[in-house]
Order: structure tokens, then C-alpha cells, then sequence
């Protein structure tokens, strides 16, 4: 599995908001795509959880993990997703992990689970749902 | 409406995560809240578009915003939301408009549209709709 | 528009579902598509208003019809679709009034709005977006 | 479990739509509601599958199932859900399974797995993911 870990590394590095970020990406293989966030002060919203928008962009970068790889790396974007927030996010990471529920030659569908990490207490925050299509698959 | 654009920039100034990323409150009312944000390089993904988790964040908080006023102001959370990418977002600002479309007691139903613009051409990148809650709405 | 609605009419003549419900065309063009239904016994949950799958089946419906018509007529499928309802469906008939949010080769953005009249006044039931994809955009 | 299925067969039975359509609640605990449908000839669509509006019921009800006995068998509503079709709906029967993914007072948020059935072979057709609230969760 080391090169997917290596190409989606590589994908990492060439986002800028998630290098900005500080997102992590700690397991990629054909069933899940795991990615980890080091919560900052500096990502909170007015109740003092990290901000729902943190959220939504380590599920959705997770899902087009997940969906990237099981279509077997081909340049991907996320077309669409949907989000719940189950929970206040409080702790010191987030942890995303995505799966491929249906895999097709142009898109795949995934779910996502967020959870907040505090001394070692993953709690769910977040579940997501969403459609990751192969380049072409969305109208340029 | 000075005092709906007094309270939004309130919460927005006690959003950290909306400090760092340079988010401004532009237009609140009961029927409309605009969000801008300047497009800075590091809020790309790999293909040089704005990450699309750049975008959720902005129909997230808009959406926020404007069930939050159409509820009067009290404090509010986005329960859920989803979102359905368009188009690539180039340019050197987004704009997203969020409207309610349902106000009840305890929860306000709200779509979103997000733009991209350059050189003051607005392009619409994607669509969001989503529940914004009363808190309490949401379980702790 | 004529030919519009032939087309569309032949399609929901195909559609055994649509044919035992009782759904009716009344308007599709590049625009709007709309569909209605007369509310029968039939059609309720537990509390006496209309099912949520009936509410549920209209927004599909019409979300299919006005993104093929939008994608020029060709064979389409609904790839995925999200709906809010808020306010119990109470009336004689539901009106479903969809329309393109963006338009792309090979998917369609759509919105809908569902409403229940009651002596002809209508009550706003459920929104609801989603992406219409030509055949061969979903995997077989 | 039986006052569990016995509460679900009453709400079920209460439904005139449930009845008209035909399906059965085959197992109900605080983790997981199945129901199943008998396809008939008038559920199809225009390509000979059963129509999205017959699974995105399937996925309502189930979902509402889940997370009405997970809340302890309070009246409940759909507030939201989504759902995406992953392969076309060909077979005998349907089974909808759906599962509370957080429970809260007043909300739960389930998944669902909708799949055809064909001379005993399940295969997945849908994934959904929605909000279950209490009555009175969402405005009269």
C-alpha cells in the first residue's frame, strides 16, 4: 500500500489549504482514506467547537481521498456531499475517515465519519455522505 | 438593519477560524446574508481551484448566518447541510449568498449559492441547502 | 414547447410508478419542469398527512424531468438527491416545481420546491437539490 | 424485542400509503430497522427499474423507523434526509435497513442501505443518510 500513501501524499502536498491546514494524511488504501487534523485556535467558531467549515473540509478532502483512490488514482473532484453535525467538536484532532460504498468507472459514492480527539477519546462529531467523480465527470 | 449587520460581525469577530481564513459579513437581513472572502494562494486544492472545503465553510457559515437572524438572533447551529459543486472555483474572491426558505421556532431551512468572482464577473460554483438549528435544537 | 411536453409526457406514460400514482405533467420547458398529484387516501403516513415518500417521489420526479429536459432530452437518471421537509403536507394535490441550477454535458444541478394546495392555496412542503446525470453517468 | 415490532406494526398499519404499497417491517430494535417491499409491475420507471421515488421511500421510512424506536418510540418526522442510487433497481423485492448513527432528546441521525432482490442475491441500489426528530421538532 505504500504507493498510495506515497500519490496521495503527493496530492496532499499540492493543496495549499490543507498544507495551511496541517492535514495529515495517515492511511489510504482501496477500503479507507484516514486524515488528521491537529485542532489550532485558530479553527473555532463563536461557541468555542471547531468550526463547522473545518468539518466539512476534512470530510470532504477525505471522500475525495476515499473515492480517488478506489478508482484507482485517477484525478478526481468532489462532486457533491452532504454533512451531519452530531456533535460539538472539542479536543486537540480531528480524525476523518472515508470508505468507498459503491465504486463505477466515473464515480464513486462514500461516507465519511468525523471524529474529535481529546487524550485519546475519539468522539463522532460528523457523519458525510458524497459523490467523488473522476476528472471530466463534472462539466468544465 | 444596523443592528443585524452590528450582531453578525459580533459572532463573526468570535470565530477564530473566520479571523484566520478573512471573512466579511457584507449584507444581513432577514431574507439574505452575504459572506466574502478574498481567495488567498493558500486556499487551493491540487488542481489550483479554491479547495472545495473552502467553499462548504462559506455556505456553511452563510447558511448559518442567515438562519440565525431569521430566527432573531438567537444563538444558532448548523445541524446539516449539503452542498453540490458546479463549477471550478477561479477568481480572487467567493461570494456566498445564503436566504432562509422555512423559519420555524426552533429551526430555519436555508439554501445558499456560492460564487466565484474575477475581475468582477461572479460565477456561480456551487449550491448548498441546509437546517440551521436553535441551540438546544441540537443535542449536547 | 409542444414538443417539450410530448416528450415528457411519453416518458411519464412509461412510468408505471408515475401511471399507478396518478402524476400529471403540467409545464416543462429549458426552465421548469412542474409535476402534480392528486392527493388520495392512500398516500399518508401515521399523522394523516401525506407520506414523506410520496413528497419525496415528486421532488425525484420533477428533478429528473427538468435536468433531461435541460440536458436536451437524453436518457437521464437521478444520481442523488437531498430533501427537506418543512411543513406537514396537508391538501388535495402536491405540485412539484423543479429547475436547473447549472447545466453541464453530462449532469444537471437541480432544485425543487414541493407544495400541498388546499382550495388552491399553496403551502410550501419541502425543498430539494440534486443531480440529474445522462445514462452512462452512473455506472451500470 | 416484540413490543418493539408490535409498536412498528402499528405505526406501519397506520399508514395508508405503507399498506397501498405493500411493505413489511421485518425486524425493529434500538440499532437497526428493516423493511422490505414486494416490487410490483406498477413501481417502475421509464428504463424498467423501480422508480427512484420507490426507493427513496423505502429509505424515508426505514430511516424514520430507526431513529422513532431509537428515541424510545416518541411520534417522530423525517426532517431531511439524502440518498444516492448507486445501480438500477432490478429484482423481486426491496429491503431498506437503516441504523441510528447518533441519538439525541430530540434528533437521530440514521444511515440506510437500500437493496434489490433477485432469486435471493442482494444487491445495494441506494445509500441515504437523514434526520429523525421528535414531534414538535419541526414547526407546525
Amino acid at each position: 500500500m505504500e504507493s498510495f500513501m506515497e500519490l496521495g501524499n503527493a496530492v496532499l502536498a499540492q493543496q495549499s489549504f490543507s498544507q495551511m491546514m496541517g492535514t495529515k494524511l495517515t492511511r489510504l488504501t482501496l477500503s479507507e482514506a484516514v486524515l488528521e487534523l491537529p485542532l489550532r485556535e485558530d479553527m473555532k467558531q463563536q461557541h468555542g467547537f471547531a468550526h463547522g467549515g473545518v468539518l466539512s473540509y476534512m470530510a470532504d478532502n477525505a471522500l475525495t481521498f476515499a473515492g480517488g483512490i478506489a478508482m484507482k488514482g485517477a484525478p478526481v473532484v468532489t462532486s457533491e456531499f452532504k454533512i451531519n453535525y452530531v456533535r460539538p467538536a472539542v479536543g486537540t484532532r480531528l480524525i476523518a475517515r472515508a470508505r468507498p460504498v459503491h465504486v463505477g468507472r466515473r464515480q464513486a459514492v462514500c461516507q465519511c465519519d468525523v471524529f474529535a480527539v481529546d487524550s485519546e477519546r475519539e468522539t463522532l462529531v460528523a457523519v458525510a455522505q458524497g459523490t467523488i467523480s473522476a476528472m471530466g465527470g463534472r462539466e468544465e
